[in-house]
């Protein structure tokens, strides 16, 4: 074993060499600093204790993982964090053997972990996980499975007291808060020692041993991860690199399942981050000195919350729902004012979606934000509980398209094709920030069914023409008037083909430009009346091709029997990497030279 | 309040009753008999306590509903239940004020209470949930977040010690076992016997002092429900109305969440169920004496099963993965056989996914056997687990297309198009259950990513000509060679159309009839060369239209610019109500005489 003084010593220097870099690089390229800054002496501890990579070690979510990064082999290459083809923001196994799973949504550790903890029974496989994501239902599920029969794994509560935004829900703290076995030791000895000092009559004394065989019996597996089967050990103070080798090592040797609660502070050692946690979660580029950021625009997710702000004040019916991510959906203002209307149910996006049904049955008028690629999650209850009963609730699929450095577990790619293959959704895909703004208006009083409104990460596009946005559902708007040529652009897109007008009228590419936010209701009658008036039909969508805006015109055609091509210029692939997004859209062929290639390509018959 | 010996009187007498006619009429029928006996006593007691339906009683899957349904105005139709329009299987608000939400898939109604009782702080809403449903992420999720701020809310959970098959997981004995606020309150009692008889000095009362304290700090709350911050009452006898009506009476004037443990027997009163409840939790038709079940033929999941119990024989890779559903899926004999490469994770479908991800980056061979329907549950781990890494995990789709009598909640449509908008998965839809058996043989070794299997409920059907199935991935099959007709049939919707073809013949409609078990790939080869020798063009699949395979056949043809018009023959609908398969194939325009209308209205231009 390496724990001695000496290496204890130099592991110290490297965890201050560690934190240094991290401040470094995240404050140019941005990224998640404070979950870093946590994690380590954890992190220092695992890799001297553990075999790895024949032994396993998997981050929960993964944007801890950069200290791991570092000190597996990815240290000269981290200045790339986060950019087109540098270090990733997650773990992945295409980046290093070091990391055996992929990594990105929460909850999906404890469960991958189980599988190959199964597969590899000779081997210790090592779950880091934060004591947010653990009460995410992916998590506890597994952890009911885990503590049945997996014997060669390690979950490690990495407890900081905090999730992205807040500690939700009751769970979170159960995890934090109730690792008793020290509790129980502590009265076992009290019990001992009044039972041996003698001082006590047979009565008392049998009273007193009736309690303590109470104790043991009843209240010994009163953490969860007793209950559930687990070895328990700590807490652990997760800064103390002695205490955590000593207990890791100790862990490392027993039959498991083992539980280890460590308490880590996020953002530790780097003051600014210490005393503004939620700030330093995860931060684009900032000043190092002074912890400033550049401020951004007016964003999509800004506009929306203002706007809900607004139409909140007078309709007393209107709840926001969110999935731990108040702030990043434009909500932050609206939790301030309506703080009773504003549920945050942790990172549990099925509970918030069937939780939304409930009030929207009851008359209420629910918005549930969340991320696109978190709508994932909610699949069957977005199906079962709102689409069959056909209820009014809004989503709000915020970070839809290509949404950059997050990279590809988190581009918001099927949104489009998920709402389309469900009952009853309305899909609504505003073009500008003027539209969104017109779209959540419209929203508050449709109680037609439910309704899905995406819109992609960052700043607002607005027409800077003497044409104003004006929505209707199931009606297309005209930007340009051109000929030959149609160009049907939803959402983000139209910001794009707008930005290439130019370019394709110089090539005598020229036409009509269409901004298409309602992708259903399609515009039938503009279908039916205007394709056959043009030569070449483009669609446009920040979206994966199968299922989605181009294939549904493409159904609607087929079913009237109505004999049109058309080129349907979508992501044709899923595994988008991480880079900035406007790199990304272009790579991908939706944006600038690529895009006007590839509307070339088409009507040249090359595509 | 009602409690009153003769009142509790006439209520035994009813409860007789009330179990006669559930034994009468499911033997008839079929359904959910055990849960509904086990659950008698307690539902009458919710009606006698609560006031319905202004107040609102959740059952959480909603097969345990009958009981509730006979006392609730549906006594005079119950004799319908399971048919066309008759009485429903599960909890529907269309079929009566008395439910009030949707019910049917395990897991929402914790969620849905929630969202219920946040918008009707007056009114008390009342979940029943099993020991089973309860270890589910949705459930789990939904629980952690009502314990922070949901007063009105009162959950039962009803403790059978058993789910569907077995309680699987620790988390489910968790809240089996450890309700103990029992046990503190007798050790708080001996405490305070001890210190008040004044045996004890100064010194050993400050140590029992102390210890009740630690007591009470750190073990009161140590059932989860109390942690969670819920009230907590029980364990109460489930068959004891007087106890349960007095305990719910005391849980209506709490201000709670509170929670309820409550045990029952599966199959209560009648003597077979009782003895046997893995058969008696849902039954097909049975003879009432003897509890004999009509024995059913060679079903496509015995295919499956059988096929991967000789292939798991020579091959030590393959692992089986059920979500509570080991038999239903036909694993019974693999489990008996390969019990450690048969892992039930109980209900719990994201697991089950990302749990087989792990063994497949493993090197294992995972086979995940879920009814399609359940797969909703688990669409971000098939994304961003199993599909973005492309990994060999082979998804056997049971139950897809129309389910019959389990209605609206368990209809299997929509696994085509979920599979075919993700990345790298191939699907196949055997078209026989021959050609099922060769697809399994041919899956062992496809490594290439993920496989989706899809095949219906019931028995396989077999070509009965000279002509036998021959799976080739990427190829179709021509069965019958015509002209002028082109009749593509996948899975489940070749037997339909055999079955009509001598009609089709006499009505001058014949043509070339198709084989088409593999989804993705689509045979391109054939749609490039044989598309252009027909006048019509049909594709038959029993899944919603939206994203399956005629679009996808569609979406290829605009790709190669080839103008085909083509009739997709498909679901239009996904609120499909309950009645027999076969019944609602033919309403619904898939079978018999509805579907020869449809493909004559189709040519006639008339669709």
């Amino acid at each position: 074993m390496k724990v001695d003084k000496k290496y204890i010593s130099q592991l110290k220097e490297e965890s201050k060499d560690i934190r240094d870099i991290l401040v470094k690089i995240t404050s140019k390229n941005g990224g998640h600093l404070g979950p870093n800054l946590g994690v380590v002496e954890l992190t220092q501890s695992i890799l001297e204790v553990f075999d790895l990579p024949k032994d396993k070690l998997l981050f929960d979510v993964g944007h801890q993982s950069y200290v791991y990064k570092l000190l597996t082999g990815r240290k000269e290459r981290f200045e790339t964090l986060r950019t087109r083809d540098g270090i990733g923001p997650f773990s992945d196994p295409r980046e290093s053997e070091y990391d055996f799973f992929i990594a990105g949504h929460a909850g999906s550790a404890l469960s991958a972990g189980a599988g190959i903890a199964k597969a590899n029974p000779d081997e210790k496989v090592i779950v880091i996980i934060g004591d947010a994501s653990i009460a995410n239902g992916h998590s506890l599920e597994a952890l009911n499975n885990i503590g049945n029969n997996i014997k060669n794994l390690i979950v490690i509560l990495n407890d900081n007291e905090m999730s992205i935004g807040e500690n939700v829900g009751s769970l979170s703290n159960f995890f934090g808060k109730l690792m008793i076995s020290n509790a129980y030791m502590n009265i076992r000895k009290d019990v001992r020692s009044v039972i041996s000092k003698g001082k006590v009559g047979i009565q008392v004394k049998s009273v007193l041993e009736r309690i303590e065989h109470s104790v043991k019996q009843f209240f010994l597996p009163s953490s969860i991860s007793e209950i559930l089967g687990y070895q328990f050990l700590g807490v652990i103070d997760g800064h103390n690199i002695e205490d955590l080798i000593k207990n890791l090592t100790i862990a490392k040797e027993m039959e498991g399942p083992v539980f280890i609660h460590v308490k880590t502070e996020k953002g530790k050692g780097y003051q600014l981050a210490e005393e503004n946690k939620e700030k330093f979660h995860g931060i684009s580029p900032f000043n190092p000195e002074t912890g400033e950021v550049e401020s951004s625009g007016r964003t999509y997710s800004n506009i929306f919350g203002a706007k809900l702000v607004e139409l909140a004040e007078v309709d007393k019916s209107i709840y926001a729902i969110s999935a731990a991510m108040v702030k990043g959906t434009g909500l932050g203002e609206f939790q301030d004012k309506y703080n009773d209307r504003c549920i945050d149910v942790g990172i549990a996006e099925g509970h918030a979606v069937t939780f939304s049904a409930g009030l929207a049955i009851s008359g209420k008028k629910p918005y549930v934000a969340i991320y696109s690629t978190f709508f994932q999650r909610a699949q069957d209850q977005l199906i079962h509980d709102v689409g069959l009963q056909n209820l009014p609730v809004k989503f709000i699929v915020d970070r839809a398209g290509i949404v950059g450095e997050d990279g590809k577990t988190h581009q918001g790619i099927h949104d489009i094709n998920q709402f389309l293959t469900m009952p009853n959704y309305r899909v609504l895909a505003p073009t500008t920030g003027e539209e969104l703004s017109q779209i959540i208006e419209f929203s508050k009083d449709f109680e037609d069914g439910p309704l899905a409104i995406r819109f992609p990460r960052g700043n607002a596009f607005e027409l800077r023409e003497n044409i104003k946005s004006k929505f209707e559902i199931g009606k297309w708007q005209e930007i340009k008037k051109g000929e030959k040529n149609l160009y049907l652009a939803t959402g983000a897109m139209l910001k794009e083909i707008m930005s290439i007008e130019n370019k394709l009228l110089e090539k005598g590419l020229g036409g009509t430009i269409v901004s298409c936010s309602s992708i259903r209701p399609l515009d039938e009658k503009f279908i039916v009346n205007e394709f056959s008036k043009y030569e070449n039909i483009f669609t446009f969508e920040d979206g994966y091709k199968k299922g989605g805006f181009g294939n549904e015109i493409l159904s609607f055609l087929n079913e009237k029997k109505i004999m049109i091509n058309i080129n349907i210029i979508a992501l044709n692939s899923v595994a988008i990497p991480h880079g900035t997004r406007n790199i990304l859209l272009e790579e991908y062929g939706l944006r600038g030279k690529k895009l006007i290639e590839r509307i070339e390509d088409s009507i040249n018959g090359e595509k």
